[in-house]
Formats: structure tokens, sequence, C-alpha cells
């Protein structure tokens, strides 16, 4: 059952997070799995469509507003509804809230890429049927979101019937109080067009401040008696069935502004009159996911409740991240509408890493989107009051700056770095010199710019002051590890890059002159990365190390995640983390500290750190594994592998932890295998995890397909397609010849 | 004309300025220096009338909020409006905008304490009158709020009529974009009684959540012919008199909850009743400022407009200073919305020292409305985490905190310590047993619980962690020097006094242990006051110098406020300070430095200091005075003294500037004359100020009164009135007797 997810829980919370784990998106458009029929009507529900990065602007509210604050934010709106089906048995509406099920399963499929209900229902009149709901969002045709409802009788029925609607007037989900999910507008889309026109169902809609449209067109397969209801901003059609059985599909095609430019209807129409039918898109979904988990999958024996999780995060990470360039992955994917959708650094240190080595293609999107942002980014610095450079903004969906909380927002400079980070990463493992001319070269100078104006000489040590690292518990401070070592990678490589396209035309475009260069050099060599001689460790930053440490130990159950029990202020006057920082760092530019620092630090650190950050337990897992610590790899990384399944951080009801997702994936494959991607290539440092009997998992690199398998105290490598290539086996170099594993001892 | 500001302006900008400049108060109430009759229709006015503390709460939005960020504000509501009089000669109705202004005076008397405006007025239609409009606001009944207008013909006029008007229906200004305007709800009260009985026009309101209550009863003496009209929320009253002249008074009698309990209506007409003639009125007003000002007013010979600007402010700080328990000093006083009302360190620190030394019933009651709010704080000191002590609010009206940005906001937890100084300044001053046993033991002990709380013993030093000082432009740091300073007087004293009380019911009441004060000891004596070898400074924090020095030379002017101009997060980034930090602890607690310290840090802090905030120039001034940079002092002080007159930071429209009004007195007394209050007594370290050839001033001091006058070279003191007393001119103990002065060359 490892390709499935099961559920039948019929209570509001577990619902409510059913609706995240079951909800079905191929990157581009995202469903809930909200339920057909609905629930009891004094349940809550968080019912959405989302399209990827379409959104709306909101005013943000300041108890007191400065300088530089953004005036709004950007939003990801709920977009028209095509969800709801209500089947009226003789009259009797179905509900799962009423009569009696006699039987009921639900189930997301992975391994094909369809939800499905099954139902067996006595009404409250005694007239029993058996209902199939089943569901899917295409990854071949983006556009589609396809229900199919079979209603078969049991007992005697004289009629069955089948109401369906497309629904143009929705809101968003607001809450009070949770910081995590903001508050704001929750009108964000207004319908302007509702019809029904040669048998298809037409809903426009639009966002007033953004100008952003979206339509959707439905058409409906069925051989019963039709009727049809337009209102003002829906369109209710009704479906008469004899009592032997009916039978239902519902194909709801969105277009919108972003991808579709103008006459949306026509397109939506000109798409759905290509369909395939149902049988057939289901039979495509399977083998664009036949191709996807040939590449992607990572199987281990031996515990199928972690195999199901490690799956079920993959999948997800599938169905979130966008395709285009348009679009990116948000922190809540598709799944929900927790932090307004908005793209953060999440992307590129925990998802994009899982992309590049499994789907290339994917991951270079997932960088054109961020390149597509790079003059607001120049504008933000400007902004910021910088003369020069490009810094990224905390949160965004188009480009510009949606944090509405600076400390733990725009103050994380280290986003910057981190796009810089992935733009090289990217660059290395596909060695793309048209990319680097056309991309990375001009990301790099931008970001290195930022640096060397926000930094600066002293005392020959290049100096950051007033930022905020990863850890969101310990704000704006001077030198903090991460960002330094960060910056630190960040100017080297812009100094080698530039030495490559210096007699580009960009170069002369941005005005970048050999000195500039040379400083960002000067700075990179001389930049200062604390340490602390006593404790022989990386200082988080200047002064994290003069705090009084906060007493876990007696720090109740109920008191985490602290960020919702202390005053920020309370948080920051201590020496505890939210999730991994210099152990981060010492994750992503190893290099920059010796192996007694990393080992001494990560002891320091694990003893502070109460990982109430989703971002944190995948991180302590890959460095435990680094370091030997196999049972706290182990432990760290179960953490992350069902934290949604299991509704850990009771919240997955605001949609899933995409970026400890995609940790899952690293604690395993840079964390177990000890993957570290540098100048030379791979390189492997495999742990044998004791649970498992059999560990394996492919990796694409340079249009090579690579497979990894630990088994039996050994790993073997497997070149599967491509041209000969060298790894590195700890510190040995290894040649693979297709279809020539090669294994070695653990 | 020092004893007068006379200011004739009609354009837009200038009339708000005067509503300001031109408000009339008392403490309780206070009314802005509108028109009775209005302006042009498309002038902006901040209309306003308010009673000290009366507020409403309001919520606060957040873009993000986090725990411990509070969920409203308290906020000064405008009042009931008493101001309108209209005046129509022959059926044309006067106004300063239409027809022709022969002669326009507009003077507000400060050593009278009314205001005054004549008109010489020749209507569109040729039709001469020559108008006054008298007010007063009175010290002797604050309840009083009075009008007189007097109309005279000059040519040929058939029928005079005023038309007066009373309004419930008033709301607050709002005005977007100015971050030290905050934006909010406008409307805060809600009349529910508007009507006329017995003569008096009767209006109550209320506010929604605050649950307070606010009456006018309004009485008109005249001769005319008069008729009442009823509104829903307002009393308009039309007196028609013959061509010959016209006479009016407009009595206002203002009662609210928060002094005058339940039937203000009745209270009011109490008041009312007991009324004198508004001649009377002002001759008692006349003689309770004849007083005030023979104990407080500042003499300078030789420049006009800088002695008109000293006693501006002295007469504005009395006219806002609130004199019952109940209210407090607010940043605007009583002259305007700007921030709200509410009250912060400004009291403590620049303005309770003028009333301490000259008018001590009046700093008593200061403190008095402090230690009302002592609950308050102990309750936001657990809010905020702490497990013991009391956190007073960077800002509140009755305690609660109602800062909405905490890095300059309650970060600022310098304001307990700055509390608990002059809770112990109150004592030197006064010596009052009862209250060292009433109140300053309390305080001491709640706010030294707090320090202990807030910092920790690391390595034999006491460290404060995560505060802001003083200085806005740098937010959360770690050991800024003025809080540490400040922090170790508090506890220091603390200990002192709990040796005098330990026996007492109120210790044991508190729990306080004797482990528990030792450790206040241990903690003030190991206080941790950041000091650089290398330059011989005082750090301002932690970290403060090791931040890039802000290029103030090529700052243009536009640049500044630099708040208005840049984010915090570029602020923070560099040396650059907002206003004086560790020189102002070099002021309050200078025994904690030596002199060379105190004169570098003096000279250092200097060149990045921009005195964007108006409690900047005072204090450099003082400093610059005790380190015999005679020629800045005078520079700085100067700053001070017309800031409002002359609108210097371009925002007296919002209200007038209280502390920095306190702060032209300090720069006298304690700058010029070299005051410190220490143990042992007063002493003086007098500077002769070039630019003056006279220099006069006295001191309360434990029921004396003490004349200070610097002329021809030498310091004369003066006991006036009291015992024999000891003072101290600089190194040298001088006995004073009364009416025997006391010579000394400078």
């Amino acid at each position: 059952m490892t390709w499935q997810l099961s559920n039948t829980a019929l209570d509001e919370q577990q619902l409510l997070v059913n609706e995240s784990l079951m909800f079905l998106g191929n990157g581009y458009l995202g469903v809930r799995g909200n339920f057909e029929e609905g629930y009891r009507d004094d349940y809550k529900s968080i019912h959405g469509t989302y399209i990827n990065a379409f959104h709306e602007e909101t005013d943000i509210q300041y108890g007191e507003k400065l300088f530089g604050f953004p005036d709004f934010q950007q939003k990801l709106a709920n977009v028209i509804d095509a969800q709801p089906i209500d089947v009226f048995v003789d009259g009797e509406r179905f509900s799962l809230f009423e009569g009696e099920i006699v039987s009921f399963d639900r189930t997301l499929h992975m391994d094909e890429g369809y939800s499905v209900r099954h139902i067996h229902w006595r009404s409250p009149n005694g007239k029993e049927v058996k209902l199939t709901f089943t569901r899917v969002v295409s990854f071949v045709t983006k556009e589609l979101f396809a229900i199919k409802v079979d209603v078969e009788p049991v007992t005697d029925i004289k009629e069955i019937q089948l109401v369906s609607k497309v629904n143009g007037d929705v809101t968003n989900y607001v809450e009070k109080g949770d910081p995590r999910l903001a508050s704001g507008h929750a009108k964000l889309l207004y319908a302007d067009q509702a019809v029904n026109d040669s048998g298809l169902t037409q809903i426009k809609a639009r966002t007033e401040r953004s100008n952003l449209e979206v339509a959707c067109v439905t058409r409906h397969e069925h051989d019963g008696v039709h009727e049809v209801n337009c209102g003002d901003h829906e369109v209710t059609e009704t479906f008469t069935f004899s009592g032997e059985g009916a039978s239902l599909v519902k194909y709801n095609v969105y277009t919108d502004t972003l991808r579709h430019g103008e006459d949306l209807l026509q397109k939506g129409i000109d798409i759905q009159n290509k369909l395939a039918s149902f049988d057939a898109i289901l039979a495509e979904q399977k083998g664009y996911l036949d191709e996807f988990w040939r590449v992607s999958d990572v199987a281990v024996s031996g515990d199928d409740s972690l195999q199901e999780g490690i799956r079920f995060n993959l999948y997800h990470l599938l169905q979130s991240v966008g395709k285009d360039s348009v679009s990116n992955i948000s922190a809540k994917g598709l799944s929900g509408e927790g932090y307004e959708g908005h793209y953060f650094w999440d992307t590129e240190i925990y998802i994009f890493p899982v992309f590049l080595m499994t789907n290339p293609e994917i991951a270079k999107g997932l960088l054109l989107h961020r390149y597509s942002t790079l003059d607001a980014a120049r504008a933000r610095a400007k902004e910021m009051g910088h003369k020069q450079g490009a810094l990224f903004p905390w949160r965004t969906i188009t480009g510009p700056e949606s944090s509405a909380f600076f400390p733990a927002g725009t103050a994380q400079y280290h986003i910057s770095a981190d796009i810089a980070y992935s733009f090289i990463q990217y660059y290395l493992v596909t060695k793309d010199e048209q990319f680097k001319e056309d991309y990375l070269a001009e990301v790099l100078i931008e970001t290195a710019r930022l640096w060397a104006d926000t930094g600066f000489m002293k005392d020959g040590k290049f100096l950051i002051n007033n930022v905020t690292g990863p850890d969101e518990y310990t704000c704006i401070v001077n030198n903090n590890y991460y960002t330094n070592a960060m910056a630190k990678y960040n100017m080297e490589w812009a100094y080698k890059i530039y030495q490559d396209v210096q007699d580009r035309e960009l170069v002369e475009k941005l005005g970048v002159t050999a000195e500039e260069a040379a400083f960002w050099n000067e700075a990179a060599e001389n930049m200062f990365l604390p340490y602390n001689e006593e404790l022989g460790i990386n200082e988080q930053d200047d002064t994290f190390l003069n705090k009084e440490v906060w007493d876990l130990d007696n720090t109740s159950e109920e008191e985490y995640p602290l960020l919702l029990n202390y005053h920020p202020l309370t948080l920051y006057r201590y020496q505890v983390c939210k999730q991994a920082d210099t152990v981060l760092a010492h994750f992503l530019v190893e290099d920059f500290a010796d192996e007694e620092a990393i080992r001494k630090s990560y002891d320091y650190y694990e003893r502070v750190t109460t990982h109430d950050s989703s971002l944190s337990y995948c991180v302590f897992s890959i460095m435990a594994s680094k370091l030997g610590h196999d049972e706290k790899a182990y432990h760290y990384f179960n953490e992350t592998a069902r934290l949604d399944i299991d509704n850990l951080h009771k919240n997955t009801k605001d949609g899933l932890h995409m970026a400890n997702m995609g940790g899952t994936w690293l604690a395993m494959v840079y964390g177990f295998a000890g993957l570290r991607v540098k100048e030379e290539g791979l390189n492997f440092a495999p742990r044998q995890v004791a649970a498992w009997d059999d560990f394996s998992f492919s990796l694409r690199f340079r249009g090579r397909l690579i497979s990894v398998e630990l088994k039996g105290g050994q790993v073997v490598y497997t070149l599967v397609e491509g041209d000969d290539v060298t790894i590195g086996h700890y510190d040995k170099k290894l040649q693979l010849t297709v279809d020539s594993p090669v294994a070695k001892s653990l």
C-alpha cells in the first residue's frame, strides 16, 4: 500500500487535514480534497482551487508603517470552484453525514495520479446505492481537472439525480490569530461571466488590482436528462437518470492570463475539444507517472509506513511545482492557502535540489521564474537604500516583497545568496554553458553587488551587519555565519564567472568593472566567518554565544512551537534556535569549515534547537549522517517523512509543508547516501541505514541516469542511461559504464 | 512681547501649525486654536478638543501578528466640540477669507492665560464691524472652556446674529503615510444625548469599547433674542442683536467618567452654577499664572525671540501636564493628536524634572499616575515571558502597551528604569519618607525584579541582551550602555531602599527575599557597561562600533529625517543615531563614567547623531555645557527653544513637542547652570552664557524657593523662601539664608 494513501475520517479536523493530503495538482492547477457533495453544514472547510501564481494584491495594514515597508501583498487567489456535485437518490440528498454508511474508502493513488472515494450508502429512507467519485488533475493537459461520478443502485431506486455546479463567486479562507496564516481580505475574485453555451458551461472571473483573469470551461459526459440553470456568477446543471444507475464525467478546463493571455474562454473551449476520454486521460496520467517514478522513486524496504511517507512527499512536490517559468513552488504548494501561495527560499534550498537531480528541466523552470523577478529585486535593493545590486524578496509571487514583518522577512538577506547558490548548483550539475551566459552570470553579478554594498571591509575582514539568518528566533544580527558563508560563496563564484564572461555584452550593459569584480574576490577571501576558539564552533552570529541558554529541559510540550507562546523579543534574548542555521551552512558550503568545527557546532546547536520550523529536521539528519551519528540521522529523517500525513505540526489543514517534503529526499540522498555536487562532479559518502535491507534511488547528471542502491552492506552504482561518467565514492573515483554496476562495501 | 505669541497667518499650513501653537489647556482639557467661525471650506483643519487620558480602544492591524503583540491601542479621543460660533452681519456670514480684512491680530497671552483675536472686517457688501474673540481654558476650574465674542459696528448695521453650536458628532483626524501619525479608526465618540434644558445645552457622548463618557454643559450669557435648535447630536443656538453691537459669552463645562464618575450632566450643571463672570475668570486665571511664573519663569536678557520661546515652552508644559493622578503628559500634550495622546518616557526624562524642581506637587501627580499602572506593567512582564517584575509599556494611557512596532517600542525596556529614576529623583528632591514607603519602594522592587529576570550573570558580568536604547536608529541590541547604566542605578537603589523597608508589610506582600535583594546589588555592582579601550569611549552597545559609519557629510537636507527616507534595517546597519543615547546616560548617571570617557564619547557620538528626534538637542546642550563647549551648548539650546514656534520639525500641526519643551528648561538649568541633584542635595556648576547679560530662574527644593541669577560674570544664589539650606557650587558648599544672596564669580 505504499503507493496509496487511504483515510476514511469524517471528523471535522481530519477532514480539513485530508483536504490538503488528498489534494490533486499538477504544478499549474491545484484542487483541495473537498467532498463533491460537501460536509455537514456546521463543519469548517477550506474549499479551494488554485492556479499557481494566480494572485490578487491586498493592502498590508501596519500599526506603525515605516519607510520601505511594502504597501501591499500578493496573495494566491482561490479560483472558480468546479468541485460541487450533489447526488439525489429518489429525492434524498446524499451525504456522508446522513443515513448509514455501509462502507467507505477514500484513496489517493500516487502511482496513477488520481483519487477515488467508494461509498456504500443507505439513505434515511432505506434506499441503498454504491457511489464512486474519481478525480484527476492531469499532468498531460495541465488545464484539466476532471471528476467522474458513478452511482449504482443496490435496492430498488426510481430516479437518480446529479446536480453539478461551477461557481465563480468564491472567497479565500480567512482565520484569525495564527501568524502563519495572515489575515486579509477574503474576496479576491469577481465573476463577470457565467453562461452555458453549446453544451459548455463557461465562467470567467477577474481580480481587481492585479488585473488577472481566469476562466473555467466545463463539459459533462452523461446519458441522463439535462437541465441548465445560469445564475449571475454560477451555472448549475441537473442530470436526471433512471434508477438503474448513473454516470457522469465533469471535465473542467482552467485557463488564465499568465499562461493563456486573452480570449480565455475560447482557449478553454479549444482545449475541451481536444480532450481524450476519461479512461484515456487516466491512462496518460499513469504513463506520465510511470516515467516520473522510474527516475524519481526512492525505495526502501522494511518499513511500509515510511515508504508511504517518502512517496507521498515526492508525489506532492511533483503536484505542486510550477513547470513553466511563470511560476515557482510555494511554501504550501497548491495544497492550501497558508503563507498566501508565496515563494520563499524553501524553493532553492529544500526543493530545487530534488528536481535538479531528478528532473532538471523542472529545476530550470524554477530558476527562470526567479530570473524573471530580477528587475523587481534590483528595484527592491534601491528601495532598501542600496546603491547597487539585487535584493530578492523574502516572500513573493511575481517579484515584489510581500513580507509584512521585516525582522523575520526582508532582513533575511540570505535568500539572495540562496538563489545564487541554486543557479550555481544548476550549472555544476548540467554544465549548461548557454545557461551560464544567459542567466547565471547576471544573477551572480547582481547578487554579488548586493553583498558588496551591504557589507564592508573593517580591519581586513568583510563584515555583513544587521541581517537575519535562517533561524527566526534570532533576528537582526551581525555576521550571521550562514549569511556570511553563503555570501562568500556567492561572491567567489561571481568573481569566477566574471572571468569567463568579461568580454560579453552583458558585462558592458551592467557596467561591471574589473575593480568591482576584484573587490568581490577580496570580500570573499576576507569574509568574516565567526568562530569561537573556546568552544571550537562557528558562532551563529557575533553575539549568539553571549546570550542566556533557553532552558529546553523545563519547557513543556504545550509551549511549542515557541513562536506561538513567546514574544519574539523574548526568543531573541536566548540561545534557542527555531531551525538549523549554522548547521545548514555546514551542509551547503562545507568547505568553509573544518570537520572539527562542523562536528562541535552540530553538537552545540543540536542542544539549543527546537525544530519549530519544518525546515530543520532534514538538515540535522543530513549532518548527522555526515558525522556518523547514524541513529540520530534516522531519527531526524523519521520526523520529516510523515510530518504531513501524521499532521505533526498540527497545521497541515493550511497546506502541506513542501520544504520538509524536499527535505525527506535530501536527508536520504545528501544524508544517507552522502551526495555532494562539486565542480568535479558527484561524490557519495553512503552510510548503511540499519533499519533498511534495501535503499535505492536514481539521479540525473549531465544527461545520464545513475542508480544507487544500498543493500547487504554494500552500495551499488549503476549507470542506467548515458555516456560513461566518473563519480566519487568517499575519496575514491569510480568509472561507470552503462549497465555495469559497480559495488563497494560500506 | 516675550509674554505673548502673535501670528496673523491665514494660509492653510500655518493655520494648522497655529492650531497647535495657540491651543489652550490646563492639563485636563485642551482646545486647539481653531477659528470659531471656521476656515475656507477647502482648508484642512485638525479640529479638536481633548480631555487628558480620555480615550477609546482601537484594534491594531498587523500584516503578521506574532505572540505578545498588543491587540488594541488606546487612543486619545476628540471630544464634544464647543468651538463653533458663526457671526452674521446683516445676513452676511463673517469669514476671514471673504470680504476685506482692514486689520487682524491674534495673540496668545502667556502671562494671563487666554488668547484673543481682533478683526476689523469689511463684508463683501461693504458693512464694517470690529470683532473680538477671547477664549480661555481655566486653570482654576479645570472643566471650563469659555469664549467671549464682541461685535462692534463701524458702519451702519441693522442686525447682528451669532450662531453658536455644540456638536457631539465628532471624529478624530486621520492622515496617511506619516508613521508618526498612525492611521486608525476616526470615529471614536458617539453622542447619545443632545438637549437644551433650563437654558443649558447638554450633550453627552461615549466611547464604545473603553466605555467612557464625556459631557459638555454650555451656557450663553447675552442680551439678544434667543432661539434653540436641537439635532440628534448637536444643539445650535441663535442670538439676534440689533445693529448696535453684540456680546456673547459661551461657558462650556466638560465632565468625564475618569474624574467625575457618573451623572456627568448634573455635575456639569453644578459647576456651571458656581461659575464666576468672564472677567472674574480672567482675573483668577491671571492670579494662577502670576504664581506659576513667580516660581517657574526663566528670564534671559538680550534676546527677545529666545525669551519668547523659553516662556512659550514652559507655558505649554503647564497647559498640558495632568494635575490629577488619573493622567500624565502625552508626547504632544493636549495640543494635538500626534502619537495618539500616549505617554512615553518623555515624561520621566524630559518633563518631570521641570515640574519636580518648580512645582513638585504636579511632579508627584505624574508619578502617581505611573504607579496606578503598576499592575498593568506586572501583567505585561508576564506576557513578555518574564517570571517576575514590572515592564512598563513604551506607550500607553492607562497602562496597556499601545505600541504596534516592538523594535522601537516594547523593546525599549529602559522606560522601566527611567520611571524608577524619576521616583528616585522625587525622593532625593523632597525627602518625602511617606512617598518612599507608599510608592518608591514598590516601584523599585518590581523594576529591579524585571532587570534581574531580563539580564543574567556571565563571566562575572551582568548582561542585558536584546533591548533597544533611546536611539531608535539602532534597535534590538545587546548591552545598550544607556539601558545597562540606568538598570544599574535602578537595582542599586532597589537594594538601598530594600534595606530601609525590609521589615514592612510591603516586602512580605511582594515576597521579596534577602537573597533576591542581594542579587540586585550583585548585578548592579557587576553591571557590564561597554567601554572601548581604543577609542576611550563607552560603546552604545556591544556591536555599535563594528558598523559602518553613515556618511552624514554626503546626506542631503531632503534625506532628513532619515526615518522617513530609509528602511529601518538600513539605518540599523550603520553608525548613525537619531538622538542622544550614551550621551544621555552620561548626563543622567554621570558617576558611572569618568570625565575622559564622557568627553570622548560626546565627541564621538556628536559626529554620528542626526538629531532627527526632538529629544536630542537639549541633551547635547547639557553635556556641551558640562564639558565646557559653551558655543555648542548655546547652539543646541537654540535649536530647542523655538522648535515649535518656528515649526522646525515640520510637524507641529500634529501637536507640540513636549519633551523638547522640557528640554529647553533642562538645557538652561542642568546645562548652563549645571544643576545636579545628588543624595546630599543640589549642586551647581554654572557657565556664563555669552549671549546673555542676565539669566535667572528659581527652584523649589524641600519646601524652599531658591533663585539663581547669572549676571555680570557672577552667579547669585538667593534663598527666597524657607529654612536655611546648603547647596553646592562646583566643589564648594554654600550656606543660604533667606534674603541673603550669595554671589560667586564664574
